[in-house]
């Protein structure tokens, strides 16, 4: 059976991930893969729904209702785009995905990661990732790349600690599981981190 | 430190929850019990909205989706109306809580039961209703009492022999945990399941 790749795509805002997406897939493209782009909280009509409550910055929840709906916005986003495009032999990008909540529910909002894992397995099994790349920048840097224009959702009206405790979540996850996650230094310029993508991806083209 | 019981509803459409509801607040309110009432899914303002989306006849989602949805508006629902409610003393009567996740979840959809529990546990912790009444009707009598004028929701246009596996895994339910989920046979008439609800609201209300 056939069977595409999963990647995705993690950082804080304004790590230039969207930027990357396109890059991404874009060598993929010319590698001859199909390549499906997705996002989480989204993917789904309901995942999309989902995020707007999530994102909505009146609405107040706990941080583990929060983690209980994102990953319900992941099980149908497996369920209806994921699992489906990688059975057909499709890459699948996702901008973001689990480890987003491990940095932004345990590392932001302070959610015992144990707790976290449990939802994991719940949901994914054994599932993961075959490639994530982890932008990682530093917070003012992000900030000042992305929150000049545009009104603040209910993550980006966080305070600054907030987005410390989120990076150094990702930098542990990135560490205990440096198979899977690879670190790109985010804060170099866009050829530099280009490069680096392109060099971090081709393993996994080559390995084809 | 004061505090109230936590009393919850459950059984199918038709069962006679809602005039049984109304009959509880008054035996309550006689007894001088401060009383909140409430509802699951919902309770809560993202809870309604969850609601919206759970019950919407044009939303297609996934069993597992659906679970975690329910439990995401029951954490909010904790939170935000039922803990609080009972550290001030006060009474909270709960159409539907979890007992309804296994007869519709898992009954209804088949997702594994020990799959809702780590759900459940997840949750409330060791947190459980003082006193459960189950409101037994058989299917045909809770459909006909219900569905004829009202269009009918994403559970509500569900064939019989869903709610038939709804009614077991509530029956089953009861009987393993005979001490707080109480059957209250619902086929009979208003007068009879009246005084049925006030016997067994008694030893809560004498205990105190």
């Amino acid at each position: 059976m056939k069977q595409g790749k999963f990647i995705t795509l993690e950082g804080i805002d304004g790590a230039g991930k969207s930027t990357q997406l396109a890059w991404i897939v874009e060598l993929l493209q010319d590698a001859g893969k199909p390549v499906v782009v997705t996002r989480e909280p989204g993917g789904t009509t309901l995942g999309e729904q989902l995020r707007a409550l999530l994102l909505n910055k009146t609405m107040i929840m706990h941080a583990e209702t929060e983690a209980l709906l994102m990953f319900a916005a992941r099980r149908e986003h497996l369920d209806k785009v994921i699992l489906p495009a990688l059975t057909q032999g499709q890459w699948v990008i996702s901008d973001r995905f689990t480890d987003a909540s491990f940095a932004y529910q345990s590392g932001g909002r302070g959610l015992d990661s144990g707790k976290l894992a449990i939802l994991e397995h719940w949901v994914q099994g054994d599932l993961q990732p075959d490639l994530t790349l982890y932008f990682d920048v530093p917070v003012e840097v992000g900030q000042q790349r992305v929150y000049q224009s545009k009104s603040k959702d209910r993550f980006e009206k966080e305070q600054a600690d907030f987005f410390q405790r989120v990076r150094a979540a990702y930098q542990d996850r990135a560490k205990q599981f440096p198979e899977r996650i690879r670190i790109i230094d985010s804060s170099r310029s866009l050829a530099d981190v280009n490069a680096a993508v392109e060099q971090t991806l081709q393993p996994l083209l080559s390995h084809e």
